[in-house]
């Protein structure tokens, strides 16, 4: 940005550290951090996004600023914006505060809240967008994804061997991957609005899918809705750890299951099976949660179900925990995803490694588009 | 080491990787660098070790220094060796050149050569061993670990994609992984005595097992003998790219093998069978390859073969490519290795992790002892 002086810059990198405080928090909202600079370009107030239904993050730093905003200049992740949901909108706020000039790093994608700029320039004020926009980006991936793709940001991971497998010969798997792994996927069940997994997993582990965080009390932690895809309603029943009421679940069965018996202990979300194969519809899945205001969906597996969301093109993000174990016999970490020959691969980028103590830590990226968007 | 003076760890740095250049040239010896100090500490000569039955490291260095080594140090990666062989004793001509102090890395633990320093020491010379002992030992590493269990050091090599697998479903795999991960392949197979496949790998890949590397011409690089597996002497057939004659080539079959049909096409190396299992035994394959002087391997696989080699504890260390690909069915990267429970999982540790383009190299070495000692 030639135009962005280097106050601004920095007011930008400091915006970013505050919106991902809100990570796991804001949805259907993105997260949205803002600095305040005063017209000597000091900083006179910050903000960001906290919750869902809560101040956006303009507000928060208009506030902290008080009258140090008049003639100021507003640094934004996300394009101020345009429309009055619960809160007002902020291109109102910010041109009603007497801000000069608005610098922002996202437009605004979502079509009911954009023009946050077209407002502001009208006005008068001096508006400038896309400073450190791919990093502010990154930031708002799952969201962004979800707006463009009007499903929630699926990210699978799994954890396996170096040869692939989840699990020995016989089934047995504790632990394969080490204490710092199973840390980090709470992190990652912590940061999304959803965590989903199959019937077979909630039969074979009977997980409880809650996000615990060392250090950080239960307030300070957002759980994630738990979903168990379980067409036939014969896996989740009465004393299922998913059932404890530490945070929400919801079953997903099919149209037609009978589920009496989960009535009252968990709400179901009734769905069309698979057209051609075994299951639940997963793009019907996808918008359902979507519907719900699910934004970001960790998806932890089994095998099963995760071939069927990439035979569904529905995989945004790969994280794989490997760990240093050779087993050579095992259910492998993938099942089947309708891939029959080598130029149907599924190819992704690798945009992390990382050791977590001793195992290996790889974020990677499908490099075809993940969906046709469904506009 | 309290003792070594500064020139002197310099100057095993240096004839570290000295002795680096010889490898893959010098088998069944080590690779050794040394340099010699003249009495002032200035560097004299240097020499390594650059083939079987040349000149040793040390005789080459002291050439190299001529008169400016009386008096002087020599700086050595391994004990000097105290036996006539092709070559005369080095503690010998240290003595001879009037060398006055001997600093050498790594003990010889060859029961032929080892005695050096004890000679050295009873002719006067101030000996001092152990510096930089751990770096030596790991240049080293194949033929320490090969002298210590009479068997080849193995290093096992696979490429799978995330998933672990080596194949989509149609056994299509051309190409998964990466230009920058075959090319890594090919310095491996240079830096090897043996490449061994399997015969399920000979008839699927028909592979010439040559090392190939860009930049450097044929003289340059010391091909591989070619060990393929073939218990029943079914698959090596007249034409196949093994029998090119770019490098020597073994059949490895059974001893009731009928082979007729490779008479003066290829040497055969009649193995006994597999104990209880299939195919040939291993134990007695490695054995049969270090008396032909083989002191690494570079065990390509596929993934029955090595399946076989860890269940008989014979394999030393792990490169892995991993592909950024996710396939969802086809074969495994390894085969039964007798694990049949989590608590008998093979444990490693990654002692590197490289991205090679879009790949990603893992180099990783078993926990438990590979084999025990077949003294
Ligand atoms: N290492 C890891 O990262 C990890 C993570 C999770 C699980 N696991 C392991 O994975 C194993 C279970 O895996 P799994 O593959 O058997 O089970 P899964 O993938 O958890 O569940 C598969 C089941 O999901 C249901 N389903 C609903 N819609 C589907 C659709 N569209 N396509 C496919 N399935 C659909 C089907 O059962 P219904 O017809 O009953 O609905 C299907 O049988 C367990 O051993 C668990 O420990 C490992
Ligand atoms: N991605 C990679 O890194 C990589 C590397 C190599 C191969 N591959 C692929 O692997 C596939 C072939 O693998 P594979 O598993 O079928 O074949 P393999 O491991 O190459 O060969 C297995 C055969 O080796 C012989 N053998 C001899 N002694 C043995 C013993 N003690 N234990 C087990 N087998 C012994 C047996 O046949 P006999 O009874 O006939 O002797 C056995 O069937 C090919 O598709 C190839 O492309 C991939």
């Amino acid at each position: 940005m030639a135009t962005a002086a280097p106050d601004e810059t920095a007011a930008m990198r400091r915006a970013l550290e505050l919106a991902a405080r809100g990570l796991g928090h804001t949805s259907p909202n993105p997260v949205v951090g803002c600095v305040v600079l005063d017209s000597e370009g000091r900083t006179a107030g910050e903000g960001w996004h906290q919750r869902a239904g809560g101040p956006h993050a303009e507000v928060h730093a208009l506030r902290a600023a008080g009258e140090r905003a008049r003639g100021g200049t507003a640094v934004v992740t996300l394009e101020p914006c345009n429309h009055t949901g619960r809160t007002g909108p902020c291109a109102q706020a910010l041109i009603d505060a007497g801000i000069a000039r608005v610098v922002y790093a996202v437009a605004d994608p979502d079509p009911t809240a954009t023009g946050g700029a077209v407002t502001l320039a009208e006005a008068g004020v001096d508006v400038e967008g896309g400073l450190l926009a791919d990093q502010a980006a990154a930031g708002n991936e799952a969201w962004l994804t979800a707006v463009l793709r009007h499903r929630p940001f699926v990210l699978w991971k799994y954890a396996a061997t170096l040869d692939g497998r989840i699990a020995a010969a016989d089934g047995s798997s504790r632990w394969i991957s080490s204490p710092q792994s199973r840390a980090d996927v709470h992190r990652l069940r912590a940061a999304a609005d959803a965590v989903i997994v199959g019937s077979g997993t909630a039969r074979a582990d009977d997980p409880q899918l809650g996000a615990r965080i060392a250090g950080l009390s239960d307030d300070e932690i957002s759980q994630p809705l738990r979903v168990v895809v379980d067409s036939g309603a014969r896996t989740v029943k009465a004393g299922a750890r998913v059932l404890d009421g530490t945070a929400p679940t919801l079953v997903a069965v099919a149209e037609d299951a009978d589920a009496a018996h989960l009535d009252g202990l968990a709400p179901l979300l009734r769905l069309p099976r698979a057209a051609g194969g075994r299951g639940l519809d997963i793009p019907a899945l996808l918008r359902a949660l979507y519907e719900r205001e699910v934004r970001s969906v960790l998806l932890e597996g089994g095998p099963t179900l995760a071939g069927a969301f990439f035979a569904a093109h529905a995989v945004d993000k790969v994280v794989g925990y490997l760990a240093p174990v050779l087993l050579g016999a095992g259910p492998a970490a993938l099942g089947d995803a309708g891939i029959t020959t080598i130029s149907q691969a599924l190819r992704l980028d690798v945009t992390d490694t990382e050791r977590l103590g001793p195992d290996l830590r790889i974020t990677a990226t499908p490099i075809r588009p993940a969906l046709p968007e469904e506009n």
